[in-house]
């Protein structure tokens, strides 16, 4: 991005905020919705600064700019925002201000801040109208200043529902789905539930949409009560939709009317919100309102996250399918990288074009990552036309990938060696394979959570003085976002700067069906990544006096590179697990190779150490 | 306890109720302190239903009686219930209904529910005020009618201060730690704070007492503000007591004046209170008044949780020679078993002798659990003169003990073979001991809790599908209690019961200065216990680009009994772990042996595997 477009643009915020005697803006890199991917519509922190991080926030004063990011995004945000004059705030590091205590040090008695409440998280929100509010300052909550500068700005999505799924492909009708909610409504004295998180919404009446790159959601509100069931969304007049949304007995309502109906509350009505995934402006209508706000996670997250047999089937059907094509690249990246060109954009094609040929295939679930040398070092790379990296028969290659599948979303990462590599660099990936290995196999009472479960993977690199900036886990949809809650596997109990607790998955309790990823990392920043992702099913293990234990299936079944591991270095019980693995790898994509060399190939790749 | 005796007083209880026309009335085993011991003035459940343990609760209605009591008591309990008509409630099991499920089913509107809410501790209490008002039911919160029934009741608690301590031997004074704690009062912009735990108390002023056993505590409360410190407590015109106070700026009050000085609040004051540990009736009365509470952990708690440098030096010096006792009397059983007659109170006796010849000895830290064979399967377990179990030359034999010290307060527990064992003892052993070296020698970032923790030491049991029904670690006072806050070791971050976090510890950071125990167990119910306990230190270990780490230091040096173990079952880096403690064990111990057959022994014990 030419740094001088985007200083003009900057000058053009300032002048709006002249006029309109604005002191402070704040940008969000969200949607309406609080996705982790939004449609282009909503790129508005990409278009100011440049900088194409997620979880962007900038905060834009008359003088200068700041724009805080998460250690995902540390490397790629630091070229990006070279010569802009815009400050890199990283999130998370110590001394690091965060964009609330700058507030505080910055706003004055009779200043205004700005910003769209709409792209905003209440949670966020409500800290900025405290702070101003302390400091006797002025919010608005509807400043958009970008409308009108930004004219080439791409079209707003188009809310088509793509898909209208079946009690038989998902497993469970809207209506048992609404009843499930509507009992939960009940329990909490609640007279109705505010959802504008998509991924939910998407799964409560089994539709999908294209909305969102990567993720198969259409842009939508819905709320819920005894009497009601409301899906606002832009497609509403679609004959399709209508007689779909009868047949289930709920009603379709266009979605700019959401607000309107939010008007509508009345002061003695308590409706469900989950702070976390609504906007500042829905909240703000509400409590202006007068409602009384039941503040807890959405059922719906939980019941999606907790999958049907339905679901668990296609799941793992997609998975040992999406398995086959990564085993059958990776022989084909360690076979042919000696005698053909290879670059980081030619496999990431390659691979993408290889699940594309997937009986059921959709999309992709998120950008390939596919990443050589020092560029794996960037936890969330992705290659690009004037920067990739040829691939050279030495060091590692790491290739984290998924796909959208009708019967499934699937996520994998494998890293391995191109040729010779150090023995630091094999130390390295024994440990992350150790870690990895070690949750796959953890066998834990009901009742644990993701800050006990993270232990198993990340005390390993612990142990040896390393961390990743990461969690180790995150929950997987089906046929859904390849990110979603309530689960996750992560250590910190307290986020460092509230001193509070971190997320909604600190409390969540991990449940047989539920979808997770096991991916620990070592980054050596300008030398190269590891990473090592299997995702799992978290199964009943078995039941004794002492309790109810649960413990994890594979579902994706990839070969742990043999040639980039120091096999002294691991335990008995870590040999045991790798055996255990590659056997299990062998027995289940073995029946699906018919080339003798690919299967040649997978034999040496799970061979027993 | 004659069985009559029991139903003879829970028959005078229920005249009173009559009498009163109360319908069900809870006890709790607590004195007005929330101590864990208590004097034996307190207690009252064990008067009403012969039971000894602590943490009960009694509800006790006109035609049936019920007892809870957690599971470290549930096999004493049962024996000492045997035919009172008494329902042993076996807290945290399955299906076993709360205190508070029961009172939801019982209380029907128009009910008086009694209880004297000075022993009860304010959240409970508080849920009990919300179940009967949801019901209509009324609550006497001063309804004792114990007091009259039991005529010889031992004496009230003296309040006589033990032990004025200098700054040379705590290393802050007195003045310093009410600054701490006004400075704190300061940020939380409240009034006042008030504190009715012993053991803060005793760190906040620098005194001791003797009024509840194993603690070194007297009974007393505090309310600080900015301008004024008093300590309320029933020798407050004892001379050297007030010379002290004015020494230090602090004034001392009548015991029983403290609840007249809190009606002297105004409803504008914000009161620091810890629900956790102030009675129902403190908050009941401030509550009254209007306080605004700003509940929140004590700053006391976390400040003498973490110890300073004249403190470690003391515990330090007082743990090596505790371990010097403990090694030589581990040696002693282990020799004369086959040629001496020994019971389990006789070698309880022998230690207790021991520990007594070392300087600086005060007192016992805990009743000492010298248990042999089934009863070591009871986890709090304690030898009577009519049932303690004579000590053979096989199985195992495990001792929990400790000491308090003019310098520091000692805990450990080692568990011996003393003859033939059997294989699934031996199979059990290693894993407690794999369990416990694996926590001791964790490396973990800064920002760690105890639900973190945990899982290097239980994950190992967990594996096998074992558990133990107690926490791993549990922090320990400095000449205070052996059982203190705000950090432990456990794995439960949501209580199984309300879904809500556990307790304060699941957000306690481990803090470098935090004395913790690490202390494993498998327990097989009728044939035998297994537990490994050893102090440690919380230090400082490595700062990189990654973090700060922090790592444990083991203050407990006793052998860890390898005629109890396969090593053929421990890894590579178990093994590497037994054999640095055990060097280390050598090391520090052997110059304190001048026995050559205690040293030849020691070395034997300590040999590396």
């Amino acid at each position: 991005m030419n740094k001088e477009v985007i200083m003009n643009r900057i000058e053009k915020i300032r002048g709006k905020m002249k006029e309109e005697n604005v002191d402070l803006v704040i940008f969000s890199s969200s949607d309406f919705h609080g996705s982790e991917y939004v449609a282009d519509y909503f790129k508005v922190t990409e278009y100011i600064s440049g900088c194409t991080s997620d979880n962007v926030m900038i905060l834009l004063l008359k003088d200068h700019t700041y724009l805080w990011t998460d250690a995902r995004y540390f490397l790629s945000a630091e070229e990006e925002l070279a010569g802009t004059g815009i400050s890199l705030m990283k999130s998370g590091e110590p001394g690091v201000l965060t964009l609330n205590q700058m507030l505080d040090q910055i706003l004055l008695s009779g200043m205004t801040l700005g910003y769209d409440g709409a792209t905003i998280r209440s949670d966020k929100g409500s800290m900025f109208r405290q702070i101003a509010a302390g400091k006797n300052a002025r919010v608005r909550g509807d400043f958009k200043p970008v409308d009108e500068i930004w004219t080439d700005r791409p079209a707003f999505p188009s809310g088509i529902v793509s898909q209208y799924l079946s009690e038989e492909e998902t497993g469970e009708s809207v209506e048992s789905k609404l009843e499930r909610v509507r009992s939960e409504l009940e329990k909490k004295d609640a007279n109705a539930i505010v959802i504008s998180k998509l991924d939910d919404i998407m799964w409560l009446f089994n539709i999908r949409g294209n909305d969102v790159p990567y993720n198969p959601v259409a842009l939508s509100y819905c709320i819920i009560s005894a009497e009601e069931a409301k899906l606002y969304i832009q497609s509403y007049r679609e004959k399709e939709l209508k007689e779909y949304a009868e047949k289930n007995n709920f009603t379709v309502c266009d979605y700019d009317g959401f607000y309107e109906d939010l008007e509508k509350f009345e002061d003695f009505d308590k409706v469900w919100l989950n702070y976390e995934f609504c906007s500042d402006r829905i909240v703000e209508i509400l409590l202006t309102r007068g409602v009384k706000p039941v503040v807890e996670a959405y059922p719906t997250t939980r019941f999606k996250a907790i999958k049907n047999e339905t679901e668990l089937a296609g799941i793992r059907e997609c998975y040992i399918a999406d398995s086959v094509v990564l085993c059958r690249f990776l022989y084909y990246v360690q076979k042919y990288v000696t005698k053909e060109r290879m670059t980081e954009l030619s496999l990431s094609a390659k691979l993408n074009y290889m699940r594309s040929t997937i009986s059921g295939y959709m999309d992709l679930s998120f950008a390939t990552i596919s990443a050589y040398g020092p560029n794996a070092a960037i936890i969330h790379y992705e290659p690009k036309v004037q920067s990739e990296a040829e691939i050279r028969p030495e060091g590692f290659y790491l290739v984290d990938s998924g796909g959208q599948y009708k019967n499934g979303t699937t996520d994998v990462t494998r890293t391995i060696a191109l040729g010779k590599i150090t023995d630091e660099m094999k130390r390295d990936f024994t440990f992350v394979a150790m870690a990895n290995l070690r949750l796959l196999n953890a066998r834990f009472l009901y009742g644990c959570t993701g800050a006990n479960l993270d232990m198993y993977a990340r005390g390993v690199l612990w142990q040896q003085g390393i961390d990743y900036k990461h969690g180790t886990g995150h929950g997987i949809g089906c046929v859904l976002n390849v990110h979603e809650g309530p689960q996750s596997i992560a250590w910190r109990i307290l986020s460092p700067s509230s001193g509070k607790l971190n997320s909604e998955s600190v409390k969540t309790v991990f449940e047989p069906g539920m979808i997770t990823s096991d991916e620990p990392g070592i980054y050596r920043d300008g030398e190269y990544g590891i990473r090592i992702e299997t995702v799992m099913e978290c199964v009943e293990d078995s039941e004794n006096k002492y309790g109810r234990f649960l413990s994890f299936k594979p579902l994706s079944y990839v070969p742990i590179d043999l040639n980039s591991m120091d096999v002294s270095l691991l335990e008995e019980s870590d040999r045991k697990n790798l055996n255990a693995y590659h056997k299990a790898v062998y027995e289940v994509i073995a029946p699906h190779l018919s080339d003798p060399k690919e299967l040649a190939w997978l034999k040496e790749a799970t061979k027993e150490v």
